[in-house]
């Protein structure tokens, strides 16, 4: 922890902290955050001084088996969750099935779990295979994400969404919906892939009950860091593990041989953690503990509206499917466009990265932390040139050859 | 791949290849393997170039997408797997998990899983949580380990253990008991934490139908390295995918909201990958892919004997709890021994590290890549001296505080 030490200011202090690729405008972040320039060297250290040096010994002297019950607690404070409430681990896919099956579990007389076509489709493949291996008739009950509070009835066990939509950043009103589910007896799970590092997230004074996110989007932790999960503490001690290891038993090193879970959210372990990755993210924390959110939030606010008015400004025939209202979306700015994807390939390879999302969406991710109004005025110019000049048809820029 | 390059010699050319600290005895390779010299720099160039300079675009450059397969096929030839059938991600305890549930999916009518006392607790956890969800009455049967094969019958679904006993180091005849499995309508699940870089072995030849590891102990891939899951090619295409991610899907990037396996093995894929914990296990394989596993298995057999030897010469009052007959163990030495934990605290505070496991067994394991004869016999004489000056009743030595 660095509490001690001056808080940075978003940008101005913090953009210095973060690599970013010469001629590169890094609109991507939402998907993998940018480099901070402290991981390589706290991972060299780890697997030079505490793998190389240590061996199994780190388990103890460099904390490594601690590590995610402590890396939690430093998302926590970005989420608004109770200390002790969060552990890292697995991969959010793996998270959510977590919590999805707690949930379900505390409404054992109920058979829908209701989500919506915003969802990311993880979510809801990953539901569907835990309602096959259940076995007992639940549904998964999709509707439009407009649709979503009136779809709140008591039938409803599990209300199972993302509070940012991946594609249009369209945000939730997680309070609200919380309240509204829990009058009716349904517990909550939330998605917050799109939300951790974006924008303040109030878990405890929503009173949500499970949420679960990734950290290589806005919190920068790196390709493949591991995933989040939250257990409300009301629920912690009686929440049924369904991914049942042995990192999450009571004594995993009495090698009993019948499960019996530990205390509180310790149970959501599952296997030996990812000691790299988990390096890695600290390094991120260590810049995120010396951040306000809520200066983020003001930051990203800003940026989101100059690249909307720019966009809208300069590039006509493209369409805002993010919602206008700031309270009403995350930290991302998509745009409908028939020629998206073409027209995404022209502005990498001018250097401006954001990515594209069938069947036609641009998106652009905006993260306070290492991008400032210049980089948004010069992304809106170039993608103005290559629609005015319809650089976008070029045929090498049709192939569609991505992952991303 | 590094098929052109020269083999290497066990020991005499791998030693230089891994780091070991000075004054120490490394005999837990077998629970954290030792830092191969290549894995700091690979890792460093995969966060600094491939991160940092290529970001979202590393997926495609860098070839993350396909790295989980393609570490896969480099673990496969260490396991007598075919190319394509490993899939890496995850821990272990969640691919044991994945391969259970496809198996108890291919024998829908029988409801017993077959086990042993000698399997690893976390795997007979996960078959709990698993039986719970299903909650369609499944029995988690368990049975001494030399009874394993009379317990085979017509009732059991799935042979559930793991090759080598993570406490005595006691072998299974794989290809002898999934034969007689397979006579009885039985799917096989076999556990190769102790066995993939520590003997040959054969999973085509002896016709395994499900097999996972880990990759951080004989293989030295790090502290949270990856696991693997093997899938029989003649299952692949039908096997039931429990923990159904969307990168498991048959088109992960269309975005669709109902999930479709993928082909084969990319199925068992659930998350996003662990880009920089598989970075290091490819360093650690630029060695195995230049060493003979056969080679490795007889300078182990040396190892293990000369030790038996050396300790049962010099500390009668240990008794030694791993088989005589190489064929029938695995790659480590065990001994039982009243004063166990204590002794081990005394080893480890003279600089050799084995490991203890309740209720009173020393655990050593035996690495041959970066052990050979000299530590052997030098470990010996120091525990030697420890039983027989009681060094290991002494007060410090005492206390239970390890995380091991």
């Amino acid at each position: 922890m660095t509490e001690t030490r001056p808080q940075l200011r978003v940008y101005d202090d913090t953009r210095a902290l973060f690599h970013l690729p010469e001629g590169v405008i890094y609109l991507d972040g939402n998907s993998l955050g940018a480099l901070p320039l402290g991981a390589a060297e706290r991972v060299a250290r780890t697997i030079t001084a505490e793998w190389g040096e240590d061996l199994i010994r780190a388990w103890n002297t460099a904390g490594w088996y601690v590590q995610p019950r402590r890396v939690g607690d430093r998302i926590a404070r970005l989420i608004g969750a109770e200390p002790g409430s969060v552990m890292m681990g697995d991969t959010l896919s793996l998270k959510v099935y977590q919590a999805l099956a707690a949930a379900l579990d505390m409404v054992p007389e109920r058979r829908v779990i209701l989500s919506d076509t915003g969802n990311f489709p993880t979510d809801l493949y990953m539901a569907e295979g835990l309602i096959t291996t259940l076995g007992r008739g639940h549904a998964l009950r999709l509707v439009a994400p407009e649709a979503i509070e009136d779809a709140l009835t008591e039938e409803v066990a599990v209300l199972y969404i993302t509070e940012v939509d991946y594609r249009t950043g369209r945000k939730h009103d997680m309070a609200g919906l919380t309240a509204k589910a829990h009058a009716l007896g349904i517990v909550t799970v939330w998605d917050l892939a799109h939300s951790a590092g974006a924008l303040p997230v109030d878990l405890a004074g929503a009173g949500a009950d499970f949420a679960a996110g990734c950290t290589y989007k806005y919190l920068n932790g790196g390709p493949g860091a591991p995933a989040f999960l939250y257990v409300a503490p009301r629920h912690a001690e009686r929440a049924r593990a369904a991914l049942s290891g042995w990192m999450g038993h009571a004594k995993p090193f009495a090698f009993d041989l019948g499960y019996r879970p530990a205390g509180g959210v310790e149970r959501m372990r599952v296997g030996t953690p990812p000691v790299l990755a988990l390096a890695a993210l600290e390094a991120s924390l260590d810049i995120w503990d010396r951040v306000d959110i809520a200066e983020v939030r003001a930051r990203s606010i800003a940026l989101c509206d100059l690249f909307i008015a720019e966009v809208e400004r300069r590039c006509p025939s493209l369409r805002l499917v993010t919602p206008r209202d700031p309270a009403s979306r995350g930290s991302q700015v998509s745009f409908a466009f028939e020629g998206g994807y073409a027209a995404m390939q022209a502005l990498i390879a001018q250097g401006v990265i954001g990515d594209f999302r069938a069947p036609d969406i641009m998106r652009f991710g905006f993260t306070p932390l290492y991008i400032g109004e210049v980089e948004v005025v010069r992304a809106a110019e170039i993608l103005e040139a290559i629609i005015r000049d319809e650089v976008w048809r070029r045929p090498e820029f049709a192939v569609v050859n991505a992952v991303t």
